[in-house]
């Protein structure tokens, strides 16, 4: 693969003093130090993305990556593949949970078919970056070429480039990507592959089990895939590669990258594996309650900002958070301090 | 005391079937089930106290209740007390944390003054409802006597009769009130107080010694004031007694309630013990890092919706969560079902 990563700036040696400038604002609001616990962190990560002392949150817009799987064929989801076209349906009617959800806090919304097994023709709302009619069946084959993978990251990658806006909320859809999104998990960091299966959108234990034991020989089928493009390809799908390189390209230009549960998750672990430099941009929006999860926050010492037992994806997660930016953007920008209050601070104690 | 307690009604008893009809209908919504974790329950929780099959949320409204404690003089606070009425004057200015989040989600705000040692005149968002120039010592005196106790009760009352909308955001501001709340929560649910207190604005570990100490003296003092409302004129507060009458009246005429942090939810504890179908109408916005706030929390079984390090208070976490609630307005009010969309259900697994 030839693929050309953009560059990335490290946030934390080209922004001297910054950091420490944001925390004395923060220091000096009408507030109890530290009392406003997460929201003042996040406060001060978006506002040194934005490069600046106070947070600008301009035309926050949820891109919805969809392509289907073909490792479907090896019965890995309680779902049929056709619910991957049928939702971006949904999706763009308005019917589906992020749809409304982007209506009511005021998020722009674009499905982007990165491989779905439907024609949609053109619609509003929906960009087409197909690279093929779903991914192949990683069971026996590779899920993508590298000429695939290839041209998935770069439409990612244009796709930001063609974005004015400054907030990236990442969501996807596709039956089958919580098994691509524990491979990649399984393979990048270490973690066995049962530790990394979960119910996805609602296996039973036996279920599970039997998709645990594909994944397994999915595993082994593609065991000299270790570099995060060629496990990428091998494994993972055409919504995660066109996620990946629309992650890196976001990275590149200094936008706000939210991240939504698993599947996002596991697109932002392949992106940091090629530059780690991305996490500097990434808010993580929510702990999922699919079982790998958690492990693959860890794995990127991501502090997610919600805990509501979600599983569903779709960016729903990464939409319900977005109040808590505008929330943290308002603390850091128009709180008053202390002097210029006139209130009294702390007594010695 | 003669205080009447409003009535109010069993909504498990009066609502025959509603809530299997939400169950159903949050069930049959394009997406797995259960796969909104903590929202489903709080969209069914909204329907339940809205008493109908969609969630209506009107004129939201924060209440800062605002009081200054007696008890101060035996240095149980890390902030001098004259801070109550200065923050009073930032939250009317517009620069507390509560009013830019209020600002930045369409809350709208008002400051009920229960019993600040301050005289602010007449002000915009300013509501007089003063019983006291701060409580009594609890110390050597209780807080206040049964009939300020009653009258703060019955300025509750009245306020929230005048209340038009449906949604209620407690919040409060008083220097000293964590002591109050640890204080009620020992008495009313038998936990030691060492369990129950705090760091409260920011004690260090010997201040929060000493003011375990004083708190348990406090206690001993008011050995005989075991009911709630014995409870609350000895070692509550007048903010405190006043938010006990408002969720009392906004329980009895069906309202949301967003719980904000420890102090409010020790107001709820106290109404809940004397009419526990209270918590029927309290959503428990966040659980904060003020010490007995997770046992408080789980002793009315109450699952806050954030977790986010906060020990702020003024209402600031009902805030933060609000627009959750407008998420799961919408999801119970916009999303389509799997037959509206035309969605392939589960298939059997």
């Amino acid at each position: 693969m030839t693929y050309i990563t953009p560059t990335i700036t490290d946030l934390s040696v080209n922004q001297a003093g910054l950091k420490d400038r944001l925390t004395h604002k923060i220091n000096q609001k009408t507030k109890p130090l530290g009392s406003l616990g997460l929201i003042e962190k996040l406060a001060i990560d978006l506002a040194l993305i934005n490069g600046q002392e106070s947070i600008e949150l301009q035309q926050p817009k949820a891109f919805i990556f969809a392509a289907d799987h073909g490792l479907c064929e090896q019965g890995v989801s309680a779902f049929p593949q056709e619910v991957t076209w049928q939702m971006v349906e949904n999706f763009l009617a308005g019917g589906a949970a992020i749809s409304v959800l982007c209506k009511v806090h005021g998020i722009d919304m674009v499905v982007v078919d990165c491989g779905v097994k439907h024609e949609f023709g053109d619609r509003d709302h929906l960009i087409n970056l197909k690279v093929a009619h779903g991914s192949a069946n990683s069971f026996t084959a590779p899920a993508m070429t590298a000429q695939e993978c290839q041209q998935a990251l770069e439409n990612g990658q244009s796709l930001i480039q063609q974005y004015t806006g400054n907030v990236v909320l990442l969501g996807e859809m596709g039956i089958g990507n919580t098994s691509a999104a524990a491979l990649l998990q399984s393979r990048l960091t270490g973690l066995d592959i049962a530790s990394c299966t979960g119910a996805g959108t609602g296996l039973d234990n036996a279920a599970i089990d039997h998709k645990t034991a594909v994944l397994a020989q999915v595993l082994q089928q593609h065991h000299h895939a270790t570099s995060p493009l060629d496990c990428l390809a091998a494994m993972g799908g055409l919504e995660i590669a066109t996620m990946v390189g629309a992650i890196l390209q976001a990275a590149s230009l200094n936008k706000i990258i939210v991240v939504d549960g698993f599947i996002t998750s596991s697109a932002v672990l392949v992106a940091s594996k090629i530059n780690p430099l991305v996490l500097q941009r990434c808010i993580f929006s929510h702990q999922s309650d699919e079982k790998g999860h958690k492990a693959l926050l860890a794995s990127m010492a991501a502090t997610p900002l919600l805990q509501l037992g979600l599983r569903l994806g779709e960016g729903s997660g990464a939409a319900l958070a977005w109040p808590l930016l505008v929330s943290a953007a308002a603390i850091m920008n128009n709180m008053a301090s202390f002097e210029s209050a006139g209130v009294s601070e702390k007594s010695a104690n």
